[in-house]
């Protein structure tokens, strides 16, 4: 590992968001289209090399859940591209006057949003991450500096270069997109020393690795912590739609942050939905792990220990618990939540907008899935992430929490007096 | 030093954010009305603590500036007031939406401006940051922890206790202001450990307390370093208009973050100005280092080194630099500058823009003074300093720079397919 190359990337990158800062909305968008094409030419490519780099993880005795997000299949690609192309006909965040006005004195103040500068991207396994990230911090004028994971080095350069060559012809400034190529730690460790250069670090992956980044470096983090996340079923929730939302928000996939982790059951006409939601459950595989209450009308579910109510599973397990009423589920939400995505099924428009107020959540959802919190609902074309931060990203990252503002000032010689 | 007395002030402000979260607009602009009445009715009280203060001050051979920092005279006292009063007339930054449509399904999303719940207030000297800060963030919907300079405890003390008392009257929850009352390192030791209950940290004071508290601390925290803040003169500047310019931007307060530090003078007309700003300054008593060039045309003057261009001086001291145009004078800034506030002085529109687009300061003005950056003539009502990071909060930090956001999504029974 050379030093110089980290150092060397980071003040390219600083130029290069200097350039980018400048470009038009056209320039970017018809960037992000080349980019596209350039990744649909090499994809088969871009299949054979990945291949190869889930044949090594596989050998090497990689877990399941591991291979499973490094493998790039035709759906995941496609995705992919979509995403591009869809982050492309998003509106741009640069240069909009987010508030303005005169002073009584003709001052004339306004606040415009710009771009952040210099994004550090640092990811592990999956691949799609590549395109995901490049494709929000070029809509938002950002240059980036790309760091995913040493088992899908490979395919990362491979889209990487794709999307650079589709840049540059695009007539991007150089450097605008940048990927670290040496594998080990002590690249990473370089990159979290570049605070005179980079503007912010992503890191996406493991809560372990979002820690490390995150207490390794002074420079600025968005972080990417835990989901659990939740639903309270009311009293009087719509028994088939309630049954739905669970299944939906647990089963339509279970190792993503937004997937249901703790289910709350009123205990009004708990006796009558529980059984219904075994049985879904059943048929879909999970387990089940509930309070004692719950073990009273469920006969032979394991209980779940004060360990569960903290647990983000990722895993086919839930657990789940009857709730004495409204306050009940909040106070359990705003306890034992992350403040990812937590939701309600009720009929109630006062028991709504109470859950509305109350979960101090990134994302409150109201007789909906909680896997759709997230970009693509949240109408932001594409995202590098979910934050669990309160500042500055709350939330879906798109190409708008990419953003900050300058405050700009017009004056005839206005003095202070 | 109990530690228990900054855990328990923090788990009541923990509780007092969730339930501040819920107050009204109008219950929050009356509180700082009646905190401004109860300020108001104990101003001889506290000249008298603060004299007292201050004359300790003295005796243990503070600084001249620091004993300044600490005097609360009747002017001071009274901006106080004024800024608790007119945060309240401010618009609500709370509850806003933000944005907000639906879906082609039917889902409907919209982001919803919320307080971010506890903010921990660490600061030096000034008492007025006491009653700033409370109003910044009572208007915000924020509990506030408070913690000022052990030199104006009970200055502080006194001012906070009024501000608690009508606050209370007014019905606002309990807790929502807190003031920390041990002296010491200790306290504010512990509250840097108290991430599970403090949102967000905002130290104000020397660069070395900015720094020890973004280091020693997982909480977030809104950085307020320093301000090397320049003005251009470009050479088609009106000479009065940018010789007053130049003069307003030094010497209305040498002390503050805004205050001019160096000033970019171009080589064309260079001969003509420099004797004018020379005199200008002189009259001020202010002493000039300029470069080699300047030095050439102002016969006498120090020579500025290398270190002055990167100073924060904060006293009656100005480094001037010729520089060969706009670009150079962007280069300088770009390279130099702290990204605080950042002017130029011209009469070309193209030279505007650029600059406006180019400069990456928070702050960018164009024709006037850098001393107006700040919260007054931005319409923010109060500030509780004026941040230099990217994220979050970039310039001055009033009431919306305190809140952060939620999604909340309302369904009828959506699925992820």
């Amino acid at each position: 590992m050379n030093t110089d190359t980290v150092l060397a990337i980071a003040q390219q990158s600083r130029e290069a968001s200097r350039l980018l800062s400048l470009t038009s909305e056209s320039l970017r968008n018809s960037a992000l289209i080349q980019m596209a094409q350039a990744l649909e030419a090499i994809q088969s490519q871009v299949f054979a090399v990945n291949a190869q780099e889930v044949e090594k993880a596989r050998q090497t005795g990689q877990t399941a859940a591991m291979v499973k997000r490094l493998t790039l299949d035709e759906k995941v690609f496609q995705y992919m591209l979509s995403r591009l192309r869809k982050v492309a006909q998003a509106p741009d965040p640069l240069n909009r006057v987010l508030e303005g006005h005169a002073n009584p004195n003709g001052l004339q103040v306004f606040k415009k949003s710009v771009p952040i500068g210099v994004v550090g991207m640092i990811y592990e396994s999956r691949p799609n991450v590549t395109s995901d990230a490049v494709g929000v911090c070029i809509k938002s004028g950002n240059a980036i500096i790309l760091r995913g994971g040493s088992e899908a080095l490979e395919t990362n350069v491979l889209l990487a270069d794709a999307m650079i060559n589709g840049a540059l012809d695009a007539g991007l400034p150089a450097h605008a997109i940048q990927i670290i190529r040496t594998p080990g730690h002590e690249s990473v460790g370089e990159l979290l020393t570049m605070n005179e250069y980079v503007d912010v670090l992503i890191p996406r992956g493991g809560k372990g690795l979002i820690k490390r980044i995150a207490e390794g470096t002074r420079i600025p983090v968005i972080k990417h912590y835990d989901g659990i996340c939740h639903l309270y079923i009311a009293d009087d929730a719509d028994l088939e739609q309630a049954v739905a939302l669970a299944v939906n928000s647990k089963c339509q996939s279970v190792e993503v942050c937004n997937a249901l982790e703790t289910l709350l059951v009123d205990q009004n006409g708990a006796e009558k939905i529980l059984p219904l939601l075994q049985a879904a459950f059943a048929a879909q595989g999970i387990a089940l792990r509930g309070c004692e209450h719950t073990g009273k009308i469920l006969a032979g579910i394991d209980l779940a220990t004060e360990e569960d109510w903290r647990s983000e599973y990722l895993a086919p397990i839930l657990s789940i618990k009857i709730v004495s009423g409204l306050e009940a589920a909040m106070a359990h939400i705003n306890y034992y939540g992350s403040g990812h995505t937590d939701g309600i099924v009720t009929q109630s428009l006062m028991r709504a907008q109470q859950f509305e107020q109350q979960i101090d959540s990134a994302s409150v959802l109201i007789n909906a899935s909680t896997r759709l919190s997230g970009g693509g609902d949240y109408g932001l074309g594409s995202v590098v992430g979910i934050s669990t931060d309160k500042l500055h990203a709350r939330g879906p990252v798109g190409p708008e929490q990419l953003t900050t503002y300058k405050w700009v000032v017009y004056g005839e010689g206005h003095l202070r007096a």
